[in-house]
């Protein structure tokens, strides 16, 4: 039960119709300011492309060139043919603009639809959309989607959970659209409202705005008795509906037919390994009114290899594992710290804190693992913490592919940090 | 220039139109639990509509009315076939939701862009939508009007003024969808940021989100160099885009091809003469998933005699001039508090604040209104004020048809409430 044909395509005519959709994209794109220059510069015409490899041929689009062109500098068309614009705040600079066109929001709406259909939502479903609305994509991406499945949608936006709670009640609602740092908060205030989740008439959670753990993604599944979704999608390439999870729950499908991933080092913007953890970089090819080729999303993943057994034939990503921004290169070797939190939050004995320090020894650049041992875990026995610290360097390494240093200590030993953890500190310039 | 042909429809051909599309509605709406019963309860069917004066024969339709049914009971359809509901918040009772086909948003949408067309919106424009998006029909309701018209949208939300600005200076919107009440605030937060109204992009304002007087709309318009429009709308016929000013400001056209409108005596239901004070009558008649027959808006407007100088043939209403439940009924003639300040505040005298009390003489209920006079003309001149007592008893006797008791105070002597003003006191049991 597939919500569109594309889902299914065999590989070799997936990727043939991907050659045939970025050819067309490359053409289309030559009419936008800013990559008819780039275009020119580089010598790229859609003659250049025979097959979808061929798109390692065409030069990556970053988040600074898209400043550089704010606001209007990737529009392939006259203004007037646009309907939507979505924005990025801009706190940290120049904002970001991303327009469509109508075409655009009917595939985006098609795609949403499709990524909802993919985990089991059906015409027959009521959704209620509790995240904001506005410029966020989130908002406006899920709610047309839900209208193009035809389930029903209740627009309820964020805030006032005690209203979130009647909604849902009155209309029999099936489906949530919740941010997962929300999630729990809610859970919490449908006991306190005296309901039991058990009771409640959800079944489905999209849960995809924020990245998240497993470990998270599980906590919420049991808190509000639910099936939650996980999903990848950025204002860039549309908004949410970009990669979105089947009901495996084992990887999140790329709708291939509209994009072209890759998978990059960071560092030297070449493919890595197919499974190894990368950069996504992403490449829209059904998008008319504003086309962008091979952007560097600096968010961190990995293909997922294999088939699904679901029966589609896209690939699927890992979820979103970091920001490239914060890799960290020790002997040659590529880190990224959710790597190390992923296999120190697996360790039973560990508890909730732990910080990655960067260190010289000698001329040698070294990570420091700190971790806290439960308070049950902490005796006095040196050998037992001995074979801790050496299990846990042992997993690190099969991991991150060097050994770091690890060290234990005691519960609530590393400061808590107010707000989001800082848990990488950089003591190379520092320490001798 | 007109969007929609059914805006210059001869009234002979229209009023047939309404007919036909009455009739039609009239069989949906048997479909529903709740016309199915209220319907064989009073012996109607299709046939009893040979003319659109017939929807006379037609039971009134009220808000309790739709408590009582609150969720389901005047769906047409099997809940599949909805993709979309607003409700209301349910602060004072059972809330209401209204439910919406596919069809149905179409026919919404399509009724937005008419409105928006008519006050000289285009393809080229751009419209930010400043109001909540959400269960509040105006945010959904002007965005999908203003994607269907073309324009492109930026949808902004409610809130952040700065951002607001940044906005609308780097995208040149042209257009604002902005809650009258917000508006002045919003001006002066403009000129706070160092920016001169005058040299913003803007050019048209939707105001209609709020009843507000002609004075309010000048204001907006002046501080803000906009033209600002009012329009009509509430969820029960959809949301906005029931009725709208055209480039006139002369009163807003009701999109009758769509709706029915009457105008009763909120007391005895019958018609008032053409021209007169009333409340609202509404039919749908586009509606196919909950169409509403007959519904009580209790929203006080008149219909203003003559043709509109746009050339469209569509009635028009006069701006909202408050609810049938604020009616006061004395010697027989209704009469409505807004009656009265229109006339108050039109006096140069009179200052900012006026009361109007119930009261009564002997056995014989009177009104008396106590209205402050502006310092410079509240003089020692006993004969003076007495001409300006009897000046404005004989201007609100033209207009209430009765002759009220006038008493003028000093500046600020009358209490200023917190918020919403209480403009009408009732002292019959209290006073002798």
């Amino acid at each position: 039960m597939y919500f569109h044909d594309a889902e299914t395509l065999e590989r070799s005519a997936l990727e043939k119709l991907q050659a045939e959709r970025l050819k067309k994209t490359i053409e289309l794109a030559a009419n936008s300011p800013y990559y008819s220059e780039v275009f020119k510069n580089n010598k790229i015409d859609p003659s250049i492309i025979e097959t979808v490899d061929d798109v390692k041929k065409l030069p990556f689009t970053t988040k600074e060139d898209l400043r550089s062109q704010y606001p209007y500098g990737l529009l392939t068309q006259s203004l007037d043919n646009f309907v939507r614009l979505h924005a990025s705040s801009g706190t940290t600079g120049t904002p970001t603009a991303v327009f469509y066109t109508q075409k655009d929001l009917d595939t985006w709406a098609d795609l949403m639809a499709r990524s909802m259909y993919a985990v089991g939502l059906r015409k027959s479903d009521v959704l209620q959309n509790m995240s904001g609305y506005g410029l966020f994509t989130g908002g406006l991406g899920i709610h047309y989607g839900s209208e193009r499945l035809g389930c029903l949608t209740v627009p309820a936006g964020a805030g006032n959970t005690k209203r979130q709670i009647k909604l849902i009640r009155d209309f029999n609602v099936t489906a949530l659209h919740i941010i997962p740092s929300f999630a729990l908060y809610f859970a919490a205030k449908v006991r306190a409202e005296g309901f039991d989740p058990a009771d409640m008439p959800w079944k489905i959670a999209l849960i995809g705005a924020e990245p998240h753990t497993e470990h998270a993604r599980k906590k919420i599944e049991e808190m509000l008795h639910i099936k939650a979704y996980n999903s990848y999608g950025l204002s860039e390439m549309n908004g949410p509906g970009v990669a979105f999870e089947c009901t495996q729950q084992s990887g999140m499908h790329i709708w291939e037919d509209s994009f072209i991933a890759e998978i990059i080092d960071p560092e030297t913007g070449d493919p890595v390994e197919d499974g190894e953890i990368g950069e996504l970089v992403m490449t829209t090819i059904t998008r008319e009114g504003m086309p962008i080729i091979r952007y560097r999303t600096r968010d961190l993943t990995r293909f997922i290899p294999g088939q699904c057994k679901c029966g589609r034939t896209s690939r699927r990503i890992d979820r979103i594992m970091g920001r490239a921004d914060d890799m960290l290169i020790l002997k040659g070797v590529n880190i990224y710290p959710m790597q190390i939190e992923k296999i120190i939050m697996g360790i039973p004995e560990v508890g909730q804190n732990y910080v990655i320090e960067l260190i010289k020894e000698g001329l040698v650049d070294q990570i420091r693992v700190k971790v806290e041992i439960k308070e049950e875990f902490f005796v006095e026995d040196m050998r037992a913490l001995q074979g801790l610290q050496k299990m846990i360097a042992g997993k690190l390494r099969d991991e991150i592919l060097v050994t770091p240093r690890v060290e234990l200590v005691q519960h609530n030993s590393i400061p808590k940090s107010e707000g989001k953890a800082k848990r990488v500190i950089d003591l190379r310039e520092t320490e001798d």
